[in-house]
Formats: C-alpha cells, structure tokens, sequence
C-alpha cells in the first residue's frame, strides 16, 4: 500500500490526476453525455460507512468511466484522525473485487484522494478546512468548483450547513464560473416544522440552486425510464386517465429487517422512512402531467403540481384509508427471524410501523376518482419494487354470451426490482375451435439487447451534481408539500387513543397484514374481487403467493 | 390393408362409426365447444389433390379430437372408378406420419369411410349418389344431416351446386332439423360479373344460410386472434383509428412460385388470387367497428361496412396507387429458381402480375386519412404474412432539445406467418448517465405458455360448417362488395396501353419491384423517410433485408 498515491500530509501542492484512465474500458456515448468541469468533491462524513460502502466505489467507477472531471479533488473529512494513506487503504479496502479494480487504475485515482479531519461543533474547524482546500486546489487546475456531501446523520445537517457557509465554503466565487454545491440525502426533517427549519439552515447560506436533495431512487434506470415510456411513446398517453385506468398500485416492499438503524427507524417508521420520499416520487412520476420540455424545473414544476393535486387526507377516518403493520417473528428464506420488537435497540411495546398501504386520490381532471395504493414494509414476502397500472374492463364485451363471466382487464407492470421489466397483461384467443380467451402477457426486459456499461443510483446522482442538474433532486417547494400531506397523518397515528389496536402484527416473511382487505372495495369479497384474484393468481410470478394478491386488486 | 372398413360397394346397411376415440387423448375445453349432430360429409372431388393433402387429414385429426359427430359419415365422389377400399387405402396414404396414426383409431375412422363415383355432367348420376347417401344412411342414426364439399376445379361449381340440387339433395329435411349445406373454395368468380353468376346458379337450390365460401386464412390461430386482441382488451381500441395511426401495411408474401397451378394463376394473377379474398378479409379485421355481439352476422356486417367505405380506387391514375411486378429468375434458399414466363404452362409473354402492393382509403369516420398499404408476391424472399400498425409519432416531444432528432413512433406488428406473435414496438430510456432513448420491442408468442392441441385451419371450417357457424365464412354481400371494388381496377390494368410497360420485373427472392418506393411519400427520398429507414433497419429481424424496408414504411 506504500506505493499508493502521494502523502499530502504536508499541504503542499497535491497531485492530482490529470491522465486519461484505461483507453480499452466499453464506452457507449449513451453512458456519460459529458464530462464534469474540473472540481473539488468534499465528502463530510468520510469516515462512516456510506463512504466506504456506497460513496467512493461509485466515484470510483464514475472515474474508470471517465465520468469525473479532469483534474478532480477528493477530500474525505471527519471526526476520526487517520493520514492520507491510511484513508486511501480504508477506501480500498472498500471497494468490490474484479478486474476493474486493477492497480493502475487506482493508482491513478488514489493520488487525487486526500484526508482531513474536523470537528462538527467547532468553526475554526471548517475555517482550517478550507484553507485546507484552497491550499489543494491551488495550480490544481480547479477554478474553485465545489461540491461538499453531507454523509453524516440528519442530525447534523444543520449545523453542518451552517459552519460550512461560515467558513466560506457556500460562496461562488465571484466573476467565474464556480460553482459551490451541497449534498444532502433524506431525511430532510421528520415532519413539516423541521423540513422548513432544516431548510431556513441551509438557505442561511446556500441558494436554492446550490442545494441537491437526493432521493437515489430516483436514479435507478428503470425510475428515469418512467418519464420516457410515458412521454417519448404517442400509444400510452391516452389511456393514461380516469377514463381507462381503474387504479394505480405503487409498492415497495423489502425483506430486510431494521437493521442497524434501530435508533433512526424507531424515531421515522415506514411513512417517514419510505412514503415521504421514495412513495411520493413514483407517485409523482407515475401521475404528473407532460413537461413542455424534458428539463429539471419543468419536470419538478409538474411533480409539485401533483403534490398540490393531493387530496387531504380525511385523518378523523384514516383507518379506512390507511392500515398500518409490525412485523412479528416469521421465517424469510427459510431462516427464523426475529419480531421488530426484538430487534436489538427497540423498545419491546414500540408501536412504529413497518408496514404501511395507504389509499389515496388525485383532485385534478386527470386521475379524478382513481385510487392510488402506496405499499411499502419490512420483512415482506419478497423484496419487491413495482408500479402497476390496473386499466378498466372493456366497456363493453362483445364476447360475453359466447364466454360468460367477465374479461380480465389489462395490466402494465413497470417493475424496478428485482424485474427491471415492463409487462404487459391482455387477452388473447385460446388456441382451439371454441372461443376462449387467455390473459398472456408480453414482457421487455430493461437489460435486453444492451450489453453496454450501466450506472449505479449512487454514480449517477454524483454525475448530476457535478454537471449541476437538478433533475433528480428534491426542490424544497415538494419537500414541504409532501410533509404538509403527511405530517396530519402522523400526528393522528402517532397520537389516537386506538394506536395500539390499528397498529396490526403480521408474521416476517409474508406480504403484511390481513388488515389490507378493508382498503379494497367490499374487503375482497365480492365476486368481482374474486374474480380479479383468480386471475392475479394466474397471473402473478409462481415466487410470489397468497397474501400478495390483495395488493394486485 | 384388407382388414380396414368394411366393404360398402353392395349398397348394404354401412357401418358407422359408434364408438369413441381414445379416451387417452389431450383435451381442452377450448379446443371443441361441442360435438356437430350426426351427419353425412360428401366430398366431390375425392379423388383430388385437396382431398387427399388437405381434407382427409384433417377430418381424421378432428375425428381423433371428437371433433366429428357420432356417428358420422363420410362419402367421397368423383369421376375416378374405385372401391371403397382403394379410396381408403388411397386417403391412408396420404395422412401425414405420426403416432397418431395408429391403427385402432383409423379402423374406427375408416368404417364409415365410403366412395361413389359420380359424372359432373349426368343428372342421374346425382340421382344415383342422393340414393346411395340415402341407404347409406338408412339405420345409422343420422338424421339426414348433410354437407356436400366442393373439392372440384371453380369451373365446375356452377353445374355441381345445380345437379346436387336436381338431384333433391339441398333439401333440407322439413319437419325436422336436418340440413343440407354446401362448401365451396375461392375463387368465387373471377370478376363481379361472374361472382354473381356463380352465385345464381348456387341460389338456385341454396339458400345462403346453407353456403359455406371458405377462406381457409380467416380460421388461422393469429388470424381470429384479431378480433379477441382488439376487443377484449381495453387499452389497444382507444389508440386505433386516424388519431393515432399513420398508416396499417397488409403483407402476404410468398417464397412458392406458380407450381402447378399455371392454367389457374395465367388468369388470376395476384389481384384475384390474393387480394380479393385473404388481403381484403385481413384489412376488414383490422379496420372494422366493434360488433355488438361476437356473432356471425353480427362480424360480417361489420365486414361488409369496411367493403362498403373502400375509396373507389382512382383507375385512371391507378400506377399512383397500385405497383404491379413479376419475377423473373433469381436465387431462394440458395437455389436458382427460374422466372415465371419460364415457369412450365406459362406463357413466354405473360403479362399477369405476381406481385402487387396496393395503396387503398376507407371513407369513414375512424380511418379518414390513413393509407392502408396491402402487398403480396410470389417467390419473395421470405414467407411472411402480417399486419403492422405504424402509429404516429408523439405529438410533441419532450425530450427534442434534448435528444435533437426525431422520436421513432410506435408499431405493433400482428404476425401471421412465420413468426405467430404480436410485437410492439416502444421507446425506453437507453441505460447510462446521458439521456438517450432507444427502440426496443416487447413480444407474445402465440404459442407461449400454451401446449395443449392445436385445430389447423381445414379442421376448423370443418367444423364449423357442420356447426352451422358462420363466422370464418364469406358471405355473399362481402364477395360482392369486394368484386366491385376491384373488378374495375381489374379491366383496367388488363386493357390499358401501358399494360406492358407497367408491369414490373423483379428477381425471385427479393421483396419486390423498386418501383413499390411511388407508393411512399417522396418516393422514400424524404429525411423523414430515411430517418424511417434507418429506424425499421434496426427494428426488423437480421433474416429480412433490403428492399422489405420500404414496406416497413
């Protein structure tokens, strides 16, 4: 490890990479459009485990990509004190096996990393910080470009924020170019008072353009292939509406337990944890109306217009329109795993819930009367991630004397994980003399026919904030609608006197509660439902089972 | 061979066949609604090629699928001297090989398998055939119950419906249930005149409900798919008219040449042999209303509303719309093939078209507008028949400052032959940081997911005339319509000046004359159309190339 990259220890002038990386790598013009204007990328909170595990083998590979700048500044900052080298080791200790981890592509991004450590409480801290940078930068080639990511708990955001503009660090320099940037990743608050607050924080010394929200679902490949299916398509759009479409089912289910975030999860539970961010940008992308150009303000014009379009949530009655879930002990994957309320760091009677399906409408003229179902738990059945758009039944069956019962109606499935597809149901003829029709589907498989490099969700949001596209990033105006929604909901849930009884236990390893059933029309029983679910039973992968098809309703 | 059936040459009481098939054999309920009453099949013309490749083996198959009555008789007639058991022996031969064949289930078949030889042009002898049908039946439990198949050149239709008729055998039994139906092939005329002509002489003793005019293309699979694909789903019928559509293409191309039907194909040609049966009923299943009721006169009305709003096709210009060709020699499958003027029976001058492609309007309200391009060949570089439904492109593209060029528009191609499958065409985002799209297709194959057995297109007008459905069948109306619209098209391609010089050559195993590119807008010189071009390259399967790309226009 001695060999790696240069001890800039001493703050003299650093190197910096300034050669072009491995020639040979596949390129596809398609993977980065250009690159990034030479920066200085400072990650605050270098030390912790979004660093090691997510942050720097995405710069990493953005770097063989030749998707950074060049030349390019990474300083990692934290409490810890730790040399250079020992930095550079921890970072590649971190990095995945494989061949693109050879040594000299290392090498010549590891001269460019460098350590220094602060102290979040302490202003001449982040002042000795940035004279640090500047100390860096300096015959660097870099112009002052800027972009510091807040990998640190949302506790910190704040102050953080604020030292960080203290120091001087938010100023762009005048009469050039430069840029300063701030990376946050959600949460942004945890109701409607503290998102503003965080916000009046950050904007104490950061403009709203200097600020990315991110939310790295919203940089998955099949999540931005959303607004393309929708609007770079003429057949879609036109079912795409109350008249056609009979409900819009968003879920986004996970196996995985608490974890290691006991402290957090107890504190946010689902609705915070996944429904305030994730939940709300597919709900956004799958309802918003046609941008007028395919750019960030636009498309964020028109998300926040399906914000506004949220009807209020009638909290007097949220039972009837919300049903919350814990997840007791159960067996996933055939191992037995533990009830959240055994999890190590939860209280043994927490009442947070895991598991959330929530019923809600649109008042604009497009979505009218459609119920959209948001799902999303812990502990599922499966780890599942889809949005599935359920059209209506013919208006009229030409074929029903000859067949009988009704004619299962179409279903698009947009399927994030872990199908990156999308599937279409319809009903064609049974091979035979006797009229009968069969529910088939068509499939696209995101990765067919392309053999290409992809980019990871981390990757690609440190690309766009470098390039300054805000496409992917939270605006603070959908922040504060999307908590201004929400914020009445947890308020109730977490204060009503029956919270302990509409909080419902289901077993790990299933798909939540039997509770769902009063979300859909009659419970399930009516023959209609019926019907519906024999045909999601057909239809429906053999893996996933039972409960899950209330969800298909 | 003289163990099979009993002898029937006495005229004595026939055996019939009385017990069931293997009971072992796959069944679905889709494959036969119900068995037909016990009834009489007469095949004129037994001694035929038809007959023998194409009837026989598939009354055997449905025999084997309880698809025929029981009991059931068969009686075949023709010119040809020969007992029962040569007829036997000769129809045993010509079923395909096969563990189907085995020799309990052919015992049973060949029981009730009889032979008469008839005179087409003597009355007595019709007599004698109605007299032996009579005791044929005498005690086996048919009711009288007839079906008389015309397996005989067109020529003789005429006389054959008259003598059957003289002869008494189109009575249908009064008092009882019994009918007595007629089964005829295209052609049905070889212009309008004839057509009506053909269709007097029939009417004289027939009435309509008793005739059957087969065109075998409409009881393929893929083909009554149509229907169910467009009206049992909801999300296609809302995209399929003049708003959404550019333009339908109609492709029947054949790697045969003329074969042994020289004498027949010197006087049709490809107009008559092609377009006024398979093209024209494929184009009323594309373009044709929702009918109220899945039901046979309910179907063809709507047919013949599609006949009636065909544009009169402009005559005088008709090379504008209509490019004729035939092939010279050239190479399929690696094989010279010779032209058709060398083709034996030919005519070393022959001016008949064995190509056409055809641009044609319906003056209604869905398809104002929007060219239907209907185009079929012989010896084409590939068999191939579909219907490509080319949508337009997004009324407004989002993503132009972006992406720069145009978007390619949808298309949904329904696949006949050789591939039985629906694929469309979509865009989705190209994997990668940089926003691209790309053309990518999502396919059902018609026989996904499906094993059970499958009806070929013989066995299914089979039995749907011994149903009594008329469906899959011609009605005369429709003949007529589709007469006059091309009859004079007909008159004039066959008499004017230019005849000669408007027939264009083009070598066997291409994809036809170059002159199809008038047909296109800007003789496919436009960018749009390159762009086009560029796009189907892309698009369509590495076995198909070259000139085929204009038809993908």
């Amino acid at each position: 490890m001695s060999t790696e990259g240069s001890d800039t220890k001493s703050g003299g002038k650093a190197e910096v990479h300034t050669t072009a990386p491995d020639l040979n790598m596949p390129f596809s013009s398609c993977v980065v459009e250009r690159r990034p204007d030479p920066c200085t990328i400072v990650i605050v909170g270098a030390s912790g485990d979004l660093t090691a595990r997510k942050l720097m083998p995405a710069l990493y590979d953005l770097f063989l990509k030749k998707g950074l700048p060049d030349p390019f500044l990474i300083v990692g900052c934290s409490r810890t004190e730790m040399t250079g080298d020992a930095f550079r080791a921890r970072i590649k200790q971190g990095l995945p096996e494989g061949e693109d981890r050879g040594m000299s592509g290392w090498r010549d991004f590891a001269a460019a990393l460098h350590y220094r450590s602060i102290q979040y409480d302490d202003p001449t801290s982040f002042h000795d910080l940035a004279e640090s940078i500047r100390e860096l930068e300096k015959g660097s080639g870099i112009q002052g470009n800027r972009l510091f990511y807040l990998a640190i708990p949302p506790l910190l955001y704040k102050s953080t924020a604020r030292m960080l503009g203290a120091a001087g660090l938010s100023k762009e320099a005048e009469g050039t170019d430069g840029w300063a940037r701030l990376v946050v990743e959600k949460p942004f608050g945890s109701d409607l008072d503290s998102a503003v607050d965080l916000d009046r924080s950050i904007h104490a010394y950061f403009s709203e353009h200097q600020v990315f929200r991110i939310d790295h679902y919203l940089a998955k490949e099949t999540v931005q292939n959303i607004l393309m299916f929708r609007f770079a398509n003429a057949i879609f759009e036109p079912v795409w509406n109350r008249q056609y479409i009979e409900h819009i089912r968003i879920t986004a289910a996970e196996t995985l337990g608490v974890g290691h975030r006991a402290g957090y999860y107890e504190q946010a539970g689902v609705l915070r944890d996944m429904f305030q961010n994730h939940m709300m940008q597919l709900l956004a992308l799958t309802a918003m109306e046609p941008p007028s150009v395919f750019e960030a303000d636009r498309v964020r014009d028109e998300k926040v217009k399906v914000y506004r379009s949220l009807r209020p949530f009638p909290v007097d009655r949220w039972p009837e329109n919300l049903v919350l879930g814990q997840y007791g002990a159960g067996t996933l994957d055939g191992r037995r795993v533990p009830a959240y309320r055994d999890e190590p760091g939860i209280s043994s009677e927490s009442l947070t819930p895991t598991f959330a399906m929530m019923k809600i409408y649109l008042d604009n003229w497009r979505w009218q009367g459609v119920p959209f179902y948001l799902i999303s738990g812990k502990r599922m059945a499966h780890k599942r991630s889809e949005i599935a758009i359920q059209f209506k039944e013919v208006p009229h069956s030409m074929f029903r004397r000859t067949l009988g019962t009704g004619i299962s109606a179409n279903r698009l499935v947009l399927g994030i994980y872990p199908d990156e597809k999308i599937t279409l149901t319809f009903q064609t003829k049974n091979p035979g003399a006797k009229v009968c029709l069969r529910s088939v589907t068509m499939d696209f498989h995101y990765s067919q026919s392309y053999s290409g490099p992809v980019m990871d969700a981390y990757e690609k949001v440190l690309l766009d904030c470098m390039l300054g596209d805000h496409m992917l990033f939270w605006r603070q105006d959908g922040v504060e609608l999307c908590w201004a929604f929400l914020t009445p909901i947890l308020r109730e849930c977490e204060t009503c006197g029956e919270r302990r009884d509409r909080l419902h236990s289901y077993a790990a390893g299933t798909w939540g509660p039997d509770a769902v059933r009063r979300l859909i029309p009659d419970g399930g029983k009516s023959k209609d439902f019926k019907q519906t679910l024999e045909n999601q039973v057909g239809a429906i992968s053999a893996t996933h089972s039972g409960v899950e098809v209330y969800y298909s309703y």
